[in-house]
Formats: structure tokens, C-alpha cells, sequence
């Protein structure tokens, strides 16, 4: 299950708590559409901002949901204790293998990031996924610390920011940390404008914030890298640029949401405040974004962006 | 109170949770040295580490042991909706003010940023200290961001990052956001090792983590930049220079811990992982660093770091 396409669905969230509704339609699309992982409660499922019990619930509901297709879950807290509560809440929940990001409100060191996971290996029963994502955590991961990391029982997976544009540096890239890295340990891209060229340098997996929403249109991008046809591949990434443009100007995060409500799938608002909702101006460029798709993709998969 | 002397406390915590009596000793020490105002839950007071209950009960304890000199409580949160539960439980608990950093995971706009102040201030009952702090929260204030938020009933305080060191950029620094504020809101210097220049800068406060365990010393420099004595005032925080160099390379929050363990005021480890104590290097470091201002200070308050 870490190889392939991981789609991260987002956690609705209304007045009342967490869409519950709207979430398992969510994750059944994923489930039906082949992907090859649920990541619930990722960063675009808003973990970071739920309670204990919210993110039990959504654990729950999202294996549920998912059938027979495994689900990661996110268990990252700035609190190791409460890490240690969600990972336990996971477990119950039936999660396949949990997703950890060092969250910081103190910037840690390498010790305290590497004790962190240290700490929550000890009280694994599932597969660890080490997530890496500076631009939440503010973390820097040298590969040296990923290699510390990733040696500890359990560890199976690693998920990397954005890979470089050029082809050459992204191998490097990947390359080089596979080299810190036990056998067995795949490495997933994530940042999804970066995704088919990660596939294309080496990484196992891709860990997707669109395909919680569009998983079919992600899909057909990592079936062709995973089929070795780069072209293609590149190709059909080119065409979700639309997106990509928002994304780097919203934050994936407001944009995937905005797509939902787009298609239906979700109430606005949907994410939990301080965070807002696009404005106007960034809904009609995500529905115009869209439009553009549909229009001028030449992948069968675009159609399903408008169905129902 | 949003002038003088702001002493932030640690909270330490143990494997059963908040050393309740440690902490009171430390707030009833800062009292009656003379302190202005206490903070309690700030970042030295691990506040994004503690759950809601602890935090509620941390607030209760600071202010009984406070008596006269007033408190302000740190609110922070990553969601809106916990912002707003801590807010009602600092009140009740009896704080006389609020302190509020906008806490991030996803990276928040400037609209969002507002729109936290702005949500928190129509919930308010007493005045709120706008905490800027670009280490722990990556959020950058522009002083047009600070005008606005500070234009918002109840705000009576802003808590500013170090500035400058040379005296003629940090007192350009401090009077123009000045520019920016309405009449009456203070401005406070944090990041202590700019406490005296800040206060000499134009700031009526400093906030700070080294009189949460050191009142005495901190106090001596507050009153001599009040008394507009800035060379001594600058004497008095060089003597400090061995403390502001361990704070510059460990971070002010495990220093101060530790000082807090050397002096006998908290057990060890207390503070919350996955933040570490400092290991033995750190701590010789901090015990010579206390020893050479002991032997070389020409402060009387020099002699309160070594008395019981």
C-alpha cells in the first residue's frame, strides 16, 4: 500500500463538527475510482485542526468507507503525548499504517524530531509513514535524519516535498535519499504539480491531495509513469496546470476545498477556521480552471471531473 | 499593566501532568519581586503543548498565587474554535488580560489572520496583547496587518520580535508601527536579549521569559531604562550576555528551564516532548553561565539568583 497513488481526501467541517456525510461519499469515490491507498486526516484532511474525537470519528468513518482499499491515517499533534492518543484512536479505528509529521510550535532539533518518532515506534502496531513537509512544519529533514528515522521498526514509507523541476536534479534528488534509506522503505512525492515528475525520478508513491477529490484524473498520471510512458505522463500533469497555478497561489488546501463545493460534494465552508474559504475571484478561477480541463484534456479520465 | 516588566513562567510539566506547586512558587516569587504583570501560559509556558483542562487549571493557579499583580493568559491555538474556549477559560479563571499569537499549521493569509483578532474580539470581556512571534507561528506581521488588528475593541497590546540592535534602526522600528497603532495600544519587546534596547527604543513593555524564573535581574534592567538611564540599563543586560548566548543556541524555552532545574525551582525533565531537556554540555553551560554573573555582576539583583 505505500506505492501507487495515496489519495488525501478532505475532512468537511460545519458549525456542527465534521460533514460526516459528505466525508464517506468522499472516500468511497476514492475506494471505487482504484486508487491504491486513502490518506485520511493528511494535511488537506485538516488534521492538525480537529479534535481527538473528531479525528477518531474520521478514522473510523474513512475505513469504513474505504472497504478494501487501506487507509493511512494522520496522527501528527505538537504534543507527543497526544500523538501517542491518536495513534492509539487509529489503531482501533482499523487504520492500515499511520502518517506522522513533526509538528512544531518550538522549533526542535534532530534529536527532539527523531526522538519523537522514536517515541511513537514503540507504540506502533501498524506501518509508519514519515511525513516531511516543511512548508507545515517548518521542519528541515537533512536525509541523514531520515535515515535515522526511517531504521526504526516499522517505518515503511517516507513522504518528500516537491521533487525538482528538472528531471536529472529530481533523480539526484531521490536518489540520494534512497541511499540513507533501509531496503524496503519507499519514498512518495508529494505537492501534486510535482507529483508525475517524482514518479518519474524514482518515487515509489504519490501522495495526493487532488486525488481526494479527482482521484481518476491523478490516477491516469501514475498508472502512465508507473507504466515507464514519461511523455504521457508529463503530459497528462501538463494539463491539470490550471490547477497546479492555483494551487501555488491558494494553497492546495483552499483550492481542493473550493473544488469540492464546486462539484457538490461538500457545503461552503468547509474548513475549519482561522482558515477561509476562497474568495470569489480565487471560486470563479477554480471553476474556470476546471472548465479548461474538461475542455481540452485529451484523457478519458477529465470527464469524470463533471460527472456526478 | 501593559507597561514595565511581563515575567513569563514556565509550566512544568511531569509525567502526571502540570507540577502544580512548582508553578505556583514560580508565579508567587514573580509577585512579590515587584514584577508588573505575569505571563502565564506563553510560549515559555509551553501553553501550545497543554490541553485544554491543564491550561484552564494553569490559569486558575496563576492567578490565586499572582494576588494583586495581574495576569495575562496565552490563548493560542491552531483552530478558531479552541482559541475561543481558552478565551472563556482564561476569563473565568480570573485573567486580567489575554494573549493571543496566531498559531499556524497550513500557512495563513493576512485576511486570515484578522480574521482570527476579529472573531476573538467580539468575544472578549477583558483586553488583549497581540503576540508577534515570527519563530514559533511563521506568520509575518506587516505593521499595516497590526494597524488593523489593533483597531479592534480590546486590543491593548502588541508583543513585538527582538529589535534591531543598533539604537537608531530599533527606535526607526518601534515608532513606525507606533505610526500604526491608535493612541493607547503599548508596544512590547520580546526575544529578552533586546529587552533593553527595546525598552530604550520606545517600548513601554518588555515581555519577557527570563523573569518568569529571574524576576530580580530583569527588573533592575526595566527600571533603569524607565529612569532613562540607558547606559546602565545596557550594563545591566550585558552582565546578562552569557545567559542571552545559551538562550541564542538553545532557545530561551529549554534554557529557562533548565535554570529553573539548576536553582531547585522544578524537577527534571519538565518540559513537554517532544522537547527535550538540555543534555549535560547544555547544563554545565548553564550553571557556569549563572556562577560567572553571580562573581562579576555589580547588580544587588544579582544576589537573588543563588538565594533560595
Amino acid at each position: 500500500m505505500f506505492t501507487g497513488l495515496s489519495a488525501f481526501p478532505i475532512t468537511p467541517v460545519t458549525g456542527d463538527g465534521i460533514d460526516e456525510a459528505a466525508f464517506e461519499r468522499m472516500v468511497g469515490r476514492i475506494a471505487a475510482s482504484g486508487a491504491d491507498s486513502v490518506g485520511a486526516l493528511g494535511s488537506t484532511g485538516g488534521y492538525a485542526y480537529l479534535s481527538r474525537r473528531e479525528r477518531a470519528r474520521a478514522a473510523r468513518l474513512a475505513v469504513r468507507s474505504a472497504g478494501d482499499v487501506p487507509v493511512t491515517v494522520g496522527v501528527g499533534a505538537l504534543r507527543t503525548r497526544d500523538v501517542l492518543e491518536h495513534v492509539e484512536d487509529a489503531q482501533e479505528a482499523g487504520a492500515s499504517a499511520v502518517l506522522l509529521a513533526p509538528l512544531t510550535y518550538q522549533p526542535l532539533n534532530d534529536d527532539e524530531v527523531f526522538g519523537l518518532y522514536e517515541d511513537v515506534a514503540a507504540n506502533l502496531s501498524v506501518p509508519l509513514v514519515v511525513y516531511d513537509n516543511p512548508a507545515t512544519t517548518h521542519v528541515a529533514f537533512s536525509d541523514e535524519l531520515h535515515g535515522r528515522i526511517a531504521h526504526l521498526p516499522g517505518v515503511a514509507s517516507v513522504k518528500i516535498p516537491p521533487v525538482p523541476a528538472d528531471p536529472g536534479q529530481a533523480r539526484a534528488r531521490v536518489a540520494g535519499l534512497r541511499a540513507a534509506l533501509p531496503a524496503g522503505v519507499t519514498i512518495g512525492v508529494s505537492g501534486d504539480a510535482a507529483g508525475a515528475d517524482g514518479l518519474l525520478a524514482g518515487c515509489e508513491a504519490w501522495y495526493s491531495a487532488l486525488a481526494g477529490v479527482l482521484p481518476e484524473v491523478c490516477l491516469a498520471v501514475a498508472r502512465a509513469a508507473a507504466a515507464g510512458e514519461a511523455e504521457r505522463a508529463r503530459a497528462l500533469s501538463a494539463e491539470l496546470d490550471p490547477l497546479w497555478e492555483l494551487f501555488a497561489r491558494y494553497g492546495s488546501y483552499r483550492v481542493v476545498s473550493a473544488i469540492a463545493v464546486e462539484l457538490g460534494r461538500a457545503c461552503e465552508p468547509n474548513l475549519p477556521r482561522p482558515v477561509r474559504p476562497l474568495d470569489g475571484t480565487g471560486r470563479r478561477a477554480v471553476a474556470a480552471a476546471l472548465d479548461t480541463i474538461v475542455r481540452t484534456s485529451r484523457s478519458p479520465a477529465a470527464s469524470s471531473i463533471r460527472s456526478a
